[in-house]
């Protein structure tokens, strides 16, 4: 398989433009937090500025900073940071008790929406392999911006979030495994036994971490605490097994994201404190990054004809739906509150589908103008989730006491 | 002047050798945090085992990674946010009882250096202009690993440390200017008016933000802490003015980490204990890869004659002695135990050496065997900095109560 290692596809972004590293950093994070502040006194979600923010600075609007590779390692190192926090308050207990309905969502959240994108595509009379790319394409959810939502209103312990959490790991295999048959179509070198053993591999390696992380956590470290000398050894080691199990998860053909999220939810009990505040400090300095740089990846210009406006549109309509159907459908059985907020939840999209697209192109079955319509649909989903997802947790009290609330404030 | 844009000069560096984040990240860190273990086991100061990590895992040796953009990049924001750490932790009032004494530490430590540099290549029969780049690569201190080894024993309060502090504030300055006399007799444009004017214009943005930045700080964050609604909202407005002042420093012909250092200082009073915590989790984070980074830089390859070998280890004799009876000659009167402290506390040197050679390239008069002298040079005289302070400082307590103990463990 082609696609393994997504951080390879950020290696082709072009540089940064001559700008200072302080000036670079003064820009994202300035821009994005001042749109944040202007967001949270218009009752909107300040996240949506965050990423509005990357748009305004961006190639679209002003051109004063390009997704250069600097921004977008801050950007991966963000969301990895992210994840990890989100995984230090989850409990994988609590995960278990909604392991089917999550497995559930995770499949018909992939599956819907492949069947629904590769038929919008051909009733668009495209090419059969540049619609099964595009069916692709609206596979993966990006769960970081629905992690942040979630974690920055308290509401990680929620039933809908637990499914959420769950069914985003699910995802992220099935997607991995939808790019892999699809390019290996493309390319007619398909390998049945291969994507078998790579998904068994990746499956193999979640419920391994899954199931036993925590309880090797809780020996490990309390040990090695007592035997390290160096200063702040506890941080030191989080961030090691932090490191080592994002690198890991992608050898095993999972996203780095999900062995962060992993690693998070193994240590979440074994690290005191004082460790939290300090992961606390990196994911409040690179979060900003994560997000504007979502913004910083449209781009306006490739919309010359009013053709791929349409298109551009309908995909994300098509996007949005079969997520909210298929995931919906999914968690049906938790009543239609908990559904819809579950099929909210998992409507944005990320850098996979952009990496889908790249491998596509990297085929030539998907030309330039396909590329920008993922492009717009992933920025447009995500856009709109945080609206959506306060719309439905409306009146949802945020966890209380246990590990002192809000995770990002 | 060439010379003020010192982060440019990164951009010339080759990619990281196709490493996904989550590898590049634990090889650095991991092996960085390992052989600071192995080195506090051995008695031995473990920031030497964390720039030796850099040797190891780098070109030289193992060759598992180069010294990539990425890298560079964490690097620089590791220093940027170890100098707005010390900052944190010093007061300007403090620095201002030992401020002639640090002028004329900083004023001796570039004019020794640079004249026995300088002199040095003259005996050796290299050329006139090569001659005086080397002694001006021999001028700026590069002071991020004496703060790192004074705040983690807890001695930023100490009177050597203090004048070393200022001392390094001086030196930059004065050290870019040389840069700009050297480089403009290279090509042959000196303009005295504009030499005069870059450098009154550095020494005013100083004076001023030293003088008027914890006043202003003072005033601004409470008031402004009161009206923003976004969350972390004080420690989002330390970042953009960290960043902010970074950027404005550069602009003034200062290193971006003396602007990250000022505007610690300005803040330190105004921020609270938990804004403290969540920049030192960036800290924690990010100092290993400033450490190893120095380490990374470091090539055996390009000593291929004795001759080369030679004069390698007579420059870094050269760069040692001559900050050694620079400085201490200027803090004489403190007596000669706080002297010989900031003697050895202003021997590191860092990128600027390495940015005077590469300008020297550029302009066609520093060989790229000279070249690997000063690189050879700079990581040598960094690497013997830490045993030697620990020497200088041995049987001095450190700073008791006031703002509980060592700033980095």
């Amino acid at each position: 398989m082609v696609l393994l290692q997504m951080p390879v596809a950020f290696a082709a972004l072009p540089h940064s433009l001559g700008l200072s590293l302080p000036v670079a950093m003064l820009l994202v994070f300035g821009s994005a937090k001042l749109l944040a502040e202007i967001f949270e006194r218009l009752h909107q979600p300040s996240i949506v500025g965050e990423i509005l923010a990357g748009v305004v600075i961006g190639p679209s609007v002003l051109g004063w900073i390009g997704p250069s590779e600097n921004m977008s390692f801050l950007a991966e190192l963000g969301v990895t940071f992210l994840l990890f926090r989100v995984g230090l308050e989850v409990r994988v207990g609590e995960l278990k008790q909604v392991g089917w309905t999550g497995a559930l969502v995770g499949v018909l959240g992939v599956v819907v929406p492949f069947v629904t994108g590769w038929g919008l595509l051909r009733l668009w009379n495209k090419p059969q392999m540049e619609s099964l790319f595009a069916g692709a394409a609206l596979t993966a959810t990006s769960v970081g911006i629905t992690a942040h939502v979630l974690a920055s209103k308290g509401l990680l312990n929620r039933t809908a979030s637990k499914i959420i959490l769950t069914a985003a790991v699910v995802d992220d295999v099935l997607a991995l495994l939808v790019l892999g048959v699809v390019s290996s179509m493309a390319d007619r070198t398909v390998n049945v036994l291969e994507l078998t053993l790579t998904t068994a591999f990746a499956i193999g390696f979640i419920l391994l971490v899954a199931g036993w992380g925590s309880r090797a956590a809780r020996k490990l470290i309390p040990h090695l605490r007592q035997r390290l000398r160096i200063g702040e050894s506890q941080f030191a080691m989080a961030m090691i097994l932090l490191f080592g199990l994002a690198a890991l998860s992608e050898r095993a053909g999972v996203a780095p994201i999900i062995g962060a999220f992993l690693a998070g939810m193994a240590m979440g009990e074994a690290l005191p404190h004082h460790v939290h505040d300090l992961t606390q400090g990196v994911t409040e300095l690179l979060v900003p990054f994560f997000l504007a740089g979502i913004g910083l990846r449209f781009s306006l210009q490739a919309f010359s004809s009013r053709s791929t406006v349409t298109l551009a549109v309908l995909v994300l309509l098509a996007a949005i739906l079969a997520k909210v159907v298929g995931c919906g459908l999914g968690a049906l059985r938790y009543g239609r509150p908990v559904a819809l907020r579950v099929a909210f939840g998992m409507i944005p999209r990320g850098e996979f589908c952009m990496v889908v697209a790249q491998v596509g192109m990297g085929l030539k079955v998907i030309p330039a103008d396909t590329y920008a319509i993922v492009v717009f649909m992933a920025v447009g989903a995500t856009l709109l989730t945080p609206p959506l997802l306060k719309l439905a947790f409306r009146g949802v009290a945020s966890d209380q006491g246990e590990r002192n609330a809000p995770l990002i404030e």
